[in-house]
């Protein structure tokens, strides 16, 4: 472990830190409860997209993944994983992309209309596995639950053709990010399990086998018993943020990347703190407080084995394209001068990571993501 | 020039495409309204931070430029640009770039405070061109432009270090960017610039010239008189987007700037698209739209010589990470099939430009943006 000494001597411009143990005890809790539910933990690689820290999952048994796009899966495909979804709606301008990646390892896309199973088989020349693209409530993507006659035609269409494998119903309830209680994103994932079921049900009525795939981060951290599902493929919780700590998944000391910024400015006349960090590093995800004001993420201090809790009363309220501006309560104002470092807690954890392209650990490693 | 055919063939995901004449255009409008004014044009450069794209100012006479990060003056100074001023307040963990820099180019800081001021000269080894921060109303970052006794403070520590040249005071009037009219941006740009005149003048019976920097897309594009300055700063109008439009700062024609993003699902029961372009592309910059409803982009059909007028009723209603949600009007709606593409005017082209890190000119020329 390097001393905060050593770790704030290097930070020289906005960095994003990255705790290893809470990662490390984050995927821990998902497997552990993926392995006691007998589930199939897929995790969504989107929020690290990093080889590196794909082995730290590997590591704890994880063999399948989830990502977001057909670069991701290429650059994951590179890095030995065999097993691979991705969790958007095919693409057809990438097919020749898609014919290499299943010649590679075992894919699996998402459908929602038979027209593009129809015309992805024509490029395909290779076994791919096919889901069905449940849409149980989010209205984002995918054919609505209720939806049986739709459902069966793209189903009936992926079991003619030729390199298409039925695998089963997939959906992400991202409406869980929305809700204002733990019971409520319970409550979303106990009925998207049961939309799905009923869909399952009608299919085997019509002699289909059909598994059934969920995932969001809420709905997964928050479930005490992940039900009659068959794999699950939350991606967030493996740092977490400041959106998951408001909904309830986790608990602030679970979040496990802060960015770390200099200090540029300080304004005493109005307890603000100007710093080099902005929008092209948190981005502009935002969270609004009760008096409906948004702010761009919470302020803590380094400590000696990483950061401190957030301070209550300070927060990033705006952002510009490098600048940030912090908004303190006396003691963090007070505690830190020009040319400090002061960490920041994003709101969404995924787009900051996106946004810095890399990690810093706390023991010192630089850890590397994917550039596409 | 390609025919939109080969353009289109070549989009297999979200790609920036550039009009390379209205950038042209754009630059060649700011150009000449700084001859006339008699005014230095030091564009900002963090909009675009491409060398390729440099390099069409400095064919319009453009020899200074503008920056935002010691990194970014780094990547322009490798591209023969001598003369650099980095519009953040100084960083004082970069002071060895900073060195660095100040060795090879003719470099500006900003400063606005005595202490920073005196730590930076205890590390320098070459003369660099300071520049006071004044705040004359945005409340970001500067010295409140009232405070004539800490503005006094600042210059004298600046005058008694042995490597910093006092060359004036700089502000930037970001507050024009949340104006209702194009009469408030030019009020905000007249007071602006009489705010400054006034501690020039103060500075003046001191026995110190200061020159006059000022700088943002709304007020330079706006002013028809540039007034009593001596250099004029703005960046976003090399591109605009739907933020300046709404401003009023240019018209929809001037924008050169729009993503293509492929059609990955439609759902015509909520006339509704799903487009691979979300918030690691676009970025989560928004607009309200007159019912408060966000919005991160206006949506265009591809044409013949580039993109179409966008649609007026049609708007990307919400992004994750790569979906892009549109709520199409029937006309684009029902032109469009899955494996289309459709182009997207950005809210804030500088971050969505700064997300995809390269472009792709209509006349099909790669263009490479920094990488840090």
């Amino acid at each position: 472990m390097m001393t905060n000494t050593d770790l704030v001597q290097q930070i020289e411009k906005p960095t994003l830190l990255l705790d290893r143990t809470r990662v490390l005890a984050n995927i821990h809790r998902m497997v552990d409860k993926a392995n006691r539910g007998g589930v199939r933990l897929r995790p969504h690689f989107k929020t690290h997209q990093s080889a590196i820290i794909g082995e730290w999952f590997r590591e704890q048994g994880v063999s399948a993944i989830t990502v977001s796009s057909v670069d991701m899966a290429d650059y994951f495909a590179r890095h030995n994983w065999q097993d691979i979804t991705i969790a958007f709606p095919v693409n057809l301008r990438q097919t020749q992309a898609i014919n290499n990646l299943a010649r590679q390892v075992r894919l699996n896309l998402l459908f929602e209309s038979a027209g593009v199973v129809a015309k992805l088989d024509t490029y395909l020349k290779a076994k791919v596995g096919a889901w069905l693209k449940i849409d149980t409530g989010y209205q984002r993507s995918g054919i609505d639950w209720n939806n049986l006659n739709l459902i069966g035609e793209v189903v009936t269409a992926i079991q003619g053709s030729r390199w298409l494998e039925f695998q089963g119903l997939l959906t992400h309830a991202g409406h869980t990010y929305t809700t204002a209680s733990p019971e409520e994103v319970i409550n979303i994932y106990q009925d998207t399990e049961s939309r799905l079921r009923r869909v399952q049900h009608y299919l085997r009525g019509e002699g289909v086998n059909a598994a059934i795939s969920v995932g969001d981060t809420p709905g997964c951290s928050l479930a005490t018993d992940l039900g009659a599902v068959d794999e699950i493929r939350p991606g967030n919780f493996v740092f977490f943020d400041l959106s998951q700590l408001e909904i309830g998944s986790c608990r602030e000391r679970d979040i496990a990347v802060a960015l770390a910024c200099p200090i540029v400015a300080k304004h005493p006349e109005r307890k603000q703190l100007v710093i080099y960090g902005g929008a092209v590093h948190l981005s502009k995800e935002s969270l609004r407080d009760k008096q409906g004001s948004a702010y761009f993420g919470r302020v803590s201090l380094l400590s000696e084995d990483g950061w401190s809790l957030f301070s209550q009363a300070s927060r990033v309220v705006s952002l510009s394209q490098e600048h940030g501006l912090i908004t303190a309560d006396t003691e963090i104002f007070d505690s830190v001068a020009v040319g400090d470092v002061v960490a920041i807690i994003p709101v969404h954890s995924c787009l900051t990571a996106n946004l810095m392209g890399r990690y810093l650990s706390l023991d010192g490693e630089q850890i590397d993501m994917a550039k596409y």
